[in-house]
């Protein structure tokens, strides 16, 4: 609709909306920034599948919603959703809620474009290309070039299919037949990703080569060096190796020096997944443990983990000027016009990637970055690794628990054993014992989810029995939050 | 922080942040919602990279800034970014805004979860599985699977990569190099995504055989028949054909019914990528353009488009039950416990797609079609056709204009002529002419970029020169709308 002043009324057939959108901010400020910050409210309201799909009213009408049953229908969402913004909330790799970066992200929804040229994305390409350069430096690395990614797993696949160009630029045009045998190398606790991304990119799981790990997690170059030889005795070619700062389970950091080593006297790309632990560069207390990054020729890290960005706000970066467009270039004259007269063709980014739309995720950062400045990101970061190491001491020292490893990172991984295990002796060798231990977590986790009072993620990992995995992010908690995981879990565990 | 009763402050260092989100939801409702619909504002306050480096602040600063500083960049970026949702914006395939969309979005950003265990997203897991179903009933699947992803191309390499795992479900361990040459046929119009997905996927872009169209666009079956027919004959092994519903610059619909006959008298997967067009499938008027639909293995569809739900929202069906799962699940036990007590596994989405951590994107569309009703979103769909047929009309009847081909979609593709030019035959076999025609449309371009009145893009194709592709979707605009862009291309071109 239109009056005849040339006004447009907004969207969606009445004049009420931007009221509708008044009461929906109302309501996100309400139950989405201020009441998940209560540690006195449950993590959350637990409903299986059957009871949920009940409760809510999900099928398609075929006429309009009033908007006072739209915004029951957000009241809803909000009741029944993890909220992940809450102190206990300790399930995953992302926590907290950064306002500036969710009003970053607001301001982005609201413009609604995509950045694949300067023409629809002016400022978003800019400050794409300066914050991408900002990573770079921060990594080590001089020029190259970058992009963000909807995810980790993405920003890993980039990494493997510029490092499969980078030895056989032939495979684009005439693919994988084209190519001899080539084998990747990834340490046994990797990111999964690398194995679906191989199986995606038609080099296929099989030479995905796991690379043996010490008792923390970290990659073994020895097993690593070793692997390589025999592949090549094999015939294979080395193509890549992916090195992980801060693993998933137990944020192990590989040593990134030493594979480095391997990698130039090998001529192989090495990929550093970091998408985890990458928030460390911003801390010179703990930028340490990626020591040799900038030796690296492509770099993921995920600023929605560590540093609280929202969800999505993942960053590919590779230290190669061309590799990306030489690689991943298609000419596309409906987009890309070359014969634009107001600007550098340059600008237009969006053919070097693979994505052809692509959502703009780096304003929410760039705001995030602005507000606390340098200073401000890295004592989120110093926070985060203080907690996890009280965490730490707190496990050692408190009946019942147990530590699986020394945290290099902030994931704090720990066996919990009600009263009736406490006295057996403890002996990962010992089946019997390790079925027992292993039945704990999950009921521990059924009270913590039925209750509501605290989210904390376990799983098994390396043929050990399950333990909890306690990921601290959240730069709002405290020491007592700590004591409140400890006791929380033996409150709901010790009798069963 | 916190204090000691237990309650947490909000994140960012201080308690004005809520005072700050405030006072960004009244930005973003005055100048991304209220101002960005006036018509009489401008489309883009263009400043060239250089002068726009020079006015933003871009550098990320030791210190954190103001709540006055950080609103001012915000102000900033709504200056000088595009404004999509203007009724003068036409240069994309999305535009306009719908509050309800915006609104569900915002709901989402707040909640800042990953949508791959029903454990941290109990609703949009469900209201994921529900809405992909509809979906499917849309196309008229029976059964089948699907996800949202992160962009239609991404949508399409999923097609890709389920047809050479149906074919030859090998390839996910030993990778292509235990394949036959496989091909893959789309038309010469179909998206350039399907070249890259080829590329990465390790086929290669020369095993993506172009298929001839007719002069509006559409493949040509005799065509695709014969270049199977001749694939074959060299030993290689089709395993895709694309189908395209709604192509990029013209909008032509590939004749689907018939595409399906050929792929199922040759075994072929056939996916439709019908990431612009799939919008006449809410429409009973024009979904007759998509006949035989049901009949393929799957379909991309964003409803970012036709349908203006905020960026980004992409769907990928199949018809399939478990080719999804099959293909592309890995045993992640850190994420997907399958000793879980509270419910069952299989709202666990996460496994049977690429991505680890993905967005949500499903709310913004759902709240979208409980606030529209089918009712509402098919007069959307219908309105914007009207609209685009109405231009049609006005481009014939216009000194200075000439359509390229009827639209058989929401794209409007005309060349424009400036009154020095109008005296000319029009002949485009005549080399000096295309190139005197070729030129108009990127000054007219920058004509119009730099006064801030209109965004038209345009774009060579088939070796034709350069035309306009007016792309119709926001469903604010009357027919006085299609009036201003004729009238106002002319006002700015007639003299150059």
């Amino acid at each position: 609709m239109n009056n005849c002043n040339g006004k447009h009324v907004i969207s969606g057939g009445n004049e009420d909306a931007v009221t509708f959108l008044r009461s929906v901010f109302d309501l996100v400020i309400k139950e989405g920034v201020e009441r998940v910050k209560d540690a006195s409210t449950p993590v959350i309201d637990f409903k299986n599948p059957e009871e949920l799909e009940q409760i809510l009213d999900l099928k398609i009408p075929m006429q309009s919603s009033s908007h006072d049953q739209l915004l029951h229908y957000c009241e809803q969402v909000f009741k029944y959703s993890v909220k992940t913004a809450h102190p206990h909330f300790f399930n995953q790799l992302y926590a907290g809620l950064d306002p500036y970066g969710f009003a970053g992200q607001v301001v982005t929804d609201v413009l609604n474009t995509s950045i694949y040229t300067y023409e629809v994305a002016p400022v978003f390409v800019l400050m794409e290309k300066y914050l991408l350069r900002h990573v770079r430096q921060l990594i080590g690395y001089e020029g190259g070039d970058g992009t963000f990614s909807p995810g980790g797993s993405y920003s890993n696949m980039l990494g493997m299919n510029l490092a499969r160009f980078n030895k056989f630029p032939q495979v684009v045009r005439v693919g994988m037949r084209g190519l001899p045998r080539i084998v990747a190398f990834v340490s046994s606790q990797s990111h999964y990703s690398n194995k679906k991304n191989a199986a995606l990119l038609g080099i296929g799981i099989d030479d995905v080569i796991p690379v043996a790990t010490d008792n923390c997690g970290r990659m073994l170059t020895s097993d690593l060096k070793r692997k390589i030889e025999e592949s090549k005795e094999e015939g294979a070619v080395p193509f890549l190796v992916v090195g992980t700062c801060g693993t998933t389970v137990l944020g192990a950091f590989d040593p990134v020096d030493e594979i480095a080593d391997i990698c130039q006297d090998n001529n192989i790309w090495l990929h550093i997944d970091a998408a985890w632990g990458g928030g460390v560069l911003l801390s010179s207390k703990h930028r340490h443990l990626c020591k040799g990054i900038h030796r690296s020729d492509s770099v993921a890290w995920n600023p929605h983990k560590m540093m609280m960005a929202p969800l999505q706000c993942c960053i590919f970066v590779t230290k190669h000027d061309s590799v990306m467009k030489n690689c991943q270039s298609i000419q596309v004259p409906y987009l890309f016009q070359p014969d634009k007269t107001l600007y550098s063709p340059e600008y237009d980014i969006g053919s070097k990637v693979i994505q052809c739309g692509r959502k703009v995720d780096v304003f929410k950062l760039w705001l995030m970055m602005k507000a606390h400045g340098n200073i401000g990101l890295e004592s989120r970061i110093n926070k985060a690794f203080d907690n996890a190491q009280y965490l730490a001491e707190l496990v050692k020292k408190t009946d019942g628990f147990k530590l699986v490893c020394d945290p290099e990172c902030t994931n704090v991984c720990f066996w919990y054993l009600p009263k009736r295990l406490r006295k057996l002796e403890w002996r990962l060798d010992d089946k019997a014992f390790c079925q027992k231990v292993a039945a704990v977590p999950p009921i521990v986790k059924e009270k913590m989810t039925t209750s509501g009072s605290l989210l904390v993620g376990y799983q098994p990992l390396a043929g050990m029995p399950s333990f909890f995995r306690m990921v601290v992010i959240n730069d709002e908690l405290t020491k007592s939050d700590m004591h409140f995981v400890i006791n929380e879990i033996d409150k709901l565990g010790q009798d069963i």
